[in-house]
């Protein structure tokens, strides 16, 4: 019988699906097993696999494979027909990164994460800045080739690869409104905390310990450890395939939340991945909606779920058990307020829920500026630190805790950060229809009961996999269009009302 | 600059490597770190990366430089035409295994391997002859094929496979020697340890103290820690490459040699890795020299070096700080007699270095039998069973005991048992060539002092890598031809003499 081509198509990326499932394990490893000197033969392992993933992807055969599939695609089935689109995506992103961009841009970025380090060291962003204007100059060009490809505008052309179907137009009014409501907000949660301060939280805490806690407590919310591991390292992360999931996190002795709330925002990723659609879980469409979706799941479970009363009622006698924690500090109301803490402070790592998307909406604001060219990489510290005076009331003392703070552009990655101010806006509104939608919510948490939480993330967002775009998706989920209210509600209710 | 076809093969062969590193490290990762449940996708991950390789060496492509180069092999230094041959080795390997034959061994095999289990659990052979036969008749057409690819006889092809260059006409008159011999060493050897019987070690020892000896005994040995692990596993085994080596080990609580001495003879096969020559590292010439020179480089450090009175004084210290052993048992003579015990048994595993010998040559004369045809597969369990009594001196009650107790031929594997014989008679030749050479051996030794014994072998066997064949390289690093009489003057001395 003949193989048709959308069938010839499905087996071509299969293969890359196994190739990326490598990837993801060597990845892991690199960063959790692998001895130090052993980095130079494992970059050589990446860079073959990488290569062999965007030789299948930009081959005449996929291209030739594609037209023909697209031209019998009356006869395929929906999903058949989401997947070839995603497929299609996907050859689009990597046709429109010839190899010598690639590689100009890999020599760019590994020049100006070096000096990027030493302009921190030395507190100066000037030291930097020629390095960033080349990366900057190069995205430009990587936008402009991107968008060609995609039939759209450069800058809406990179937003496509982590929050796909988001576009400026429609993110730029939710951003607006946020950025207006959100620095007196901060202002008023500070000044509501100071009326109900928390008592410290003291001790030491061995990692066998918070590890046992981690454990028990993403068992209860669902985490398969028969397909998954929790394991430590430098900076949290999650990765593998629905099939095998490695989760990592990073104990801190002195901080038992530390580790814990790291490893349960991570848990969000990884049951993202498991609830995907199993029957397309070798093919694009069955993969996750990108990183915006994949980031509104982990602060969804880690920040409305996790840092809440009935979560901590339950996880109280677990913790009792495991840490030994006793007195007034340990009492549920006490860790409520411990947990949901704001910080105002000029860095992104110190950031807490409330204050962290103003910190996002920033670096939203600043690429978009550098990518159009209204923003030139030498007058970057400037505009930083005006901007960071009227959005976070904190101006930078010097550049280190300005725009030398993170490296995400050094490195080249910009649509990064809107995918994650993107994921926080998601993550509110879907947990405001959760709460009209699943009866005595409250209560099934507070007794561990996590089912009806995780039918309807399966029902709602995880099984749809890659099938509709992010705000699409996001409508049918909620009923309503993706919107900066559900935030601005969620963050009054939790901070500025009942403390 | 044009890049010579030469050069070309050298990108591809590089590119394999990378593949096949990252196959090393996903193997390892299943034994060793991957969840229970993830078999399934880590298959298909394997398969995907397999089939790349396998596609890579059988490319036209490949041929076609293949060709060119060897047309233009006069401007080749040495090395590179010895890479050119290797290359083509491969090739022809991978050629000789059309996807047919790859695809109904895999399901003979598959269906062989049930059979040999459940037939194991009744302790009947005749339960799982028909599935055998039908292996056998399969690796029948295999050992043609890739007989006619290297124009060699069928069973020759096949030993090229794990011992490259060996073949049987060489080999038939040294196992032949040893088979005449070994027997009744076995008697005299059990006659002269019944004079002076050992003492048993006692005790119960924790994994953490026996692992902590382990590492602290192979960094003595050479073994880079920065470069490579040491886990655990239900069977000891050595995967990765030169520059990241994955060795493993299982311990026995009650037992605390058992890790120990696994783990010292994983560590002969990651020195001869580390050893390779590192500038062809990525190069089908910098790799092993196939299975038989690797299992003499864990019997020379496991059986020749560590189970010998030098060894074990200069490890005496070390034992007593980690596992705290005192008494007449733990001194230096009794544990050399309690680690050269010889054991008179049907089976394999409970084998010891001087009857190891006899199992293997037993397997090396049936699968001779069986792939020529002058043996069916119906009738093995009765020509095991006489050959049995005549090599072991013991007639095994069952053929669970006899020839159902390992179950290499049922997943396909021929050739491996003359590897391993053909490894033990090589470790003891090079062993007898290091001790003529190196100047107070037995004293370094018992100073853990391994430089001078590291550093002949790093000479005379690994730093050579692919480019002679088994029998060259022996001759080449002992001055003496492949020989069956340095076992025998070995085994003698340490077993019939001196105990």
């Amino acid at each position: 019988m003949a193989v048709s081509p959308y069938q010839q198509l499905e087996d071509e990326f299969r293969r890359l699906h196994a190739f990326r499932g490598a990837l993801a394990i060597l990845r892991w490893d690199a960063a959790v097993m692998m001895p130090s000197g052993s980095a130079d033969v494992r970059g050589e392992q990446l860079a073959a696999l990488e290569t062999e993933c965007h030789a299948l992807l930009t081959s005449p055969k996929v291209t030739r494979l594609i037209e023909r599939a697209q031209a019998s695609a009356d006869a395929l089935e929906d999903w058949q027909v989401a997947n070839l689109r995603e497929m299609r995506r996907q050859r689009d992103h990597s046709l429109a990164m010839p190899n010598a961009l690639i590689s100009r841009l890999a020599k760019a970025t590994a020049r100006a994460e070096v000096h990027w380090a030493e302009a921190k060291r030395q507190r100066r962003y000037t030291e930097v800045a020629p390095y960033l204007a080349e990366v900057v100059a190069l995205t430009r060009d990587r936008a402009a080739l991107l968008g060609q490809h995609l039939g759209l505008d450069p800058y809406d052309a990179l937003l496509d690869e982590f929050s796909p179907g988001a576009l400026t137009a429609a993110l730029d009014p939710l951003f607006k409104t946020l950025a207006r409501r959100l620095p007196s907000m901060v202002q008023e949660g500070l000044a509501r905390q100071a009326e109900s301060p928390s008592l410290p939280i003291n001790g030491r805490f061995p990692v066998s310990r918070q590890r046992a806690l981690c454990v028990d407590a993403m068992k209860a919310l669902g985490f398969p450890f028969e397909r998954g591991r929790l394991d430590e390292s430098e900076h949290s992360f999650t990765e593998g395939i629905t099939g095998d999931l490695r989760v990592t996190t990073h104990f801190e002795l002195a901080d038992p939340f530390h580790g814990l709330m790291a490893a349960l925002h991570e848990t969000g990723h990884a049951l993202y991945q498991l609830g995907l659609p199993l029957e397309w879980r070798d093919q694009p469409v069955g993969r996750s909606r990108g990183l915006a979706l994949e980031e509104s799941q982990s602060l969804l479970l880690e920040m409305c779920v996790v840092r809440s009363r009935p979560f901590l009622a339950f996880l109280k006698p677990m913790m009792d058990r495991h840490l030994g924690g006793a007195g007034p500090a340990w009492e549920v109301d006490n860790l409520y307020r411990h947990l949901t803490r704001v910080h105002a402070s000029p860095l992104r790592i110190d950031a807490d829920e409330l204050t962290y998307l103003s910190h996002v909406l920033l670096r939203c604001d600043l690429e978009r500026q550098l990518i159009s060219g209204k923003l030139e990489a030498k007058d970057l510290a400037d505009a930083w630190n005006s901007l960071a005076e009227s959005r976070l009331g904190v101006r930078p003392q010097d550049d280190a805790e300005g725009c030398l703070q993170d490296d995400h552009w050094a490195v080249g990655q910009f649509a990064y950060f809107p995918a994650h101010a993107l994921g926080g806006l998601i993550a509110m509104q879907l947990w405001e229809a959760i709460r009209n939608e699943v009866e005595d919510l409250d209560g099934a948490i507070a007794r561990g009961d996590f089912s009806a939480l995780n039918a309807w993330l399966k029902t709602n967002v995880h099984g749809v996999g890659a099938r509709s775009n992010v705000q699409d998706l996001v409508k049918d989920a909620t009923g309503q269009p993706l919107s900066a209210l559900p935030a601005l509600r969620y963050l009054e209710a939790k901070y500025l009302e009942a403390r």
